[in-house]
């Protein structure tokens, strides 16, 4: 199949520095490459991959000193890509929504991977507006805003299955790796490891909107002698890192649309304990892969008897559901399908388009304006 | 002839508060509807207007509490737009750049004017990929960043002829209009106006983004006996806030793409005394509508001599140069040309665009990559 894959440009693919999307992104594309399908990959020029390579950009744009304007290079993007369009079967985009006017007006399907959270509330009326176009969810539990979208499956993450590797026998502590802020909750984690008299070691990056929380709320906790805060770490540490701990502490307080780290968890052996916001309860198997607590008191017990989880169970659930090549058989599976049966879409280039949202318009003159 | 005219959605057109664009978008739509025009405005909800009005928010993205996110919204405009283009022979753009790629693929000629300083790093690869599409500058000195591009004509702004009254005997004072910003320079009019012994009225607003400069920079200026800082005025106080002053001082020190309180004060009869900078010397003629100044001791000789002016020749330099008519007549002239002769497109939607930027187009794998 002759696929196109549309990264954003905020960060290379994969990511010199963090950036789930990108990484995704990075992971669906060798696999597809893999399994023998002719991948383009629209990209900045700092990317490497072994698909067809179209450099948007010299270099991913949140490294570049100069701060270039993202519209104005997804906007080069979009018609790049569209200017491409015939040499495709599917254009998959991992880019917001810049493409959308376009891709009503092309025949080659498309369809969007939403990264997202979806409850901004600017969000409603462009996927109303463009509700024929075709998204996939990273979650179910992502949907939840936009229940009436042109939703074609939920495809959720995965990693190469030699990315980590099984730890059969973890040290004594536990791990938090992710952002400090306040929907991350390295607090609750905390209090989890006191409670437990078990070291926490926290491999967590401080955005600069978050440092005012970290400074008034999160450095006071660091001071105890359980708690072990060691930065930012890289993708090759995190192995060890995360390999090595008794469990991820996962405590989050937000709706989250999906959760890499849980599943880094699992290839490692690791079990998490979770809070049920967002993805986790379909992520996570309570009893098997970890556990799922409804306060603090559920997550010290759950903590107290996580060796009672079995590590090679966290694996085999890595390994039969959130590995690269399963999540490219699941996206095939939606390109397949789009090919098949195109979705119907407005009437192409300077026609005016259908339906509902036509009928709604409104055209007032200056009489008819109400005093807003 | 059955024209859009497609403003930003920051401001209701006219605007509500300070919104150069959107004013001079207003009077050009109420201008080509007096004319006979069959015109369609793409805004704001809240916008007035004697034309057919498209609108696609509810009210002005500023004044909204929720902030709602500008790209969202001009996408959505941009889709309906071209949704409408087959009821329209020109689509007037004054909207920066999201519309591009439509653009190229619709049939109908469309033209954008671009209302901003062209200086900015990002433009010059996003007008260099775009190349074909046909663009208005608002003065010639504005084009200079980009000499190559596609432009069709300069429009000057216009002022509806009798939106300012003709002052034939001004008070003893100079005027400030404008914003407090290094780049307007206050400070060079404080100075002129005292070595002049002369009052300066300053209505001027400050920006978030300008209130340490204000604070530091100017406040202390204002305690002059001769400076009498009034604030923000609005434009039904601008007729003789600039009308009774014996001449507006616009010391300006950066590239102002046009600067309208040039013309307002020509519409007034108040000349002006200003800097040779960006638009000056196509909008000013030196010694008949007020003096260009090379120098702070250039600018007070010539304040010292203002009352060499002519005040009936500044206001007849606006009726013959800048009003409204005059600039839907300009306007007019670019639409026709672009209906007779519409510019080369490169293939409609979904075809490879051809020329030197598909073969400037680095395709790369991953072995050719140079370390960025």
């Amino acid at each position: 199949m002759r696929i196109a894959q549309v990264a954003p440009l905020i960060e290379s693919v994969p990511p010199q520095a963090y950036g789930g999307t990108e990484r995704v992104v990075s992971y669906l594309t060798e696999a597809l490459v893999e399994m023998g399908h002719d991948v383009t990959l629209y990209a900045s020029g700092d990317s490497v991959t072994s698909a067809r390579l179209v450099a948007v950009t010299d270099r991913n744009l949140r490294l570049n000193p100069q701060r270039p304007d993202w519209v104005t290079w997804h906007t080069i993007m979009t018609d790049r890509v569209f200017s491409d369009a015939d040499r495709f079967d599917v254009i998959h985009f991992h880019v917001d929504t810049l493409h959308l006017p376009l891709a009503r007006r092309v025949a080659v399907p498309s369809v969007t991977t939403m990264h997202g959270r979806l409850d901004l509330p600017d969000l409603q009326p462009l996927i109303r507006h463009f509700r024929e176009h075709p998204l996939v969810s990273i979650s179910d539990s992502q949907r939840e805003p936009l229940p009436w979208a042109n939703w074609q499956a939920t495809v959720h993450h995965g990693l190469p299955a030699s990315l980590y590797s099984f730890h059969p026998r973890p040290g004594d502590h536990f791990a938090f790796v992710g952002r400090i802020s306040p929907e991350k909750r390295v607090d609750r984690a905390i209090e989890i490891a006191i409670a437990c008299n078990t070291p926490l070691r926290i491999g967590a990056k401080v955005d600069a909107a978050d440092r005012l929380y970290f400074e008034t709320h999160i450095e006071p906790l660091l001071e105890h002698p359980l708690v072990d805060f060691v930065g930012e770490i890289d993708e090759a540490e995190k192995n060890d890192f995360i390999g090595n701990a008794r469990a991820l502490l996962f405590p989050i307080d937000w709706p989250e649309p999906f959760g890499l780290v849980m599943i880094e968890a699992f290839a490692c052996g690791t079990p998490v304990i979770s809070y049920p916001n967002g993805s986790v309860c379909e992520i996570m198997e309570h009893g098997v892969t970890g556990f799922v607590a409804h306060n603090q008191e559920q997550a010290i017990a759950a903590a107290r008897r996580i060796g009672e989880i079995d590590r090679r169970r966290c694996r085999e659930a890595f390994e039969a559901r959130f590995t690269a090549p399963a999540m490219a058989r699941r996206y095939l599976a939606v390109y397949r399908g789009l090919i098949d049966t195109p979705p119907q879409k407005p009437e192409a280039s300077g026609g005016a388009h259908g339906g509902e949202d036509s009928d709604r318009r409104q055209v007032v003159r200056r009489r008819d304006l109400s005093p807003y």
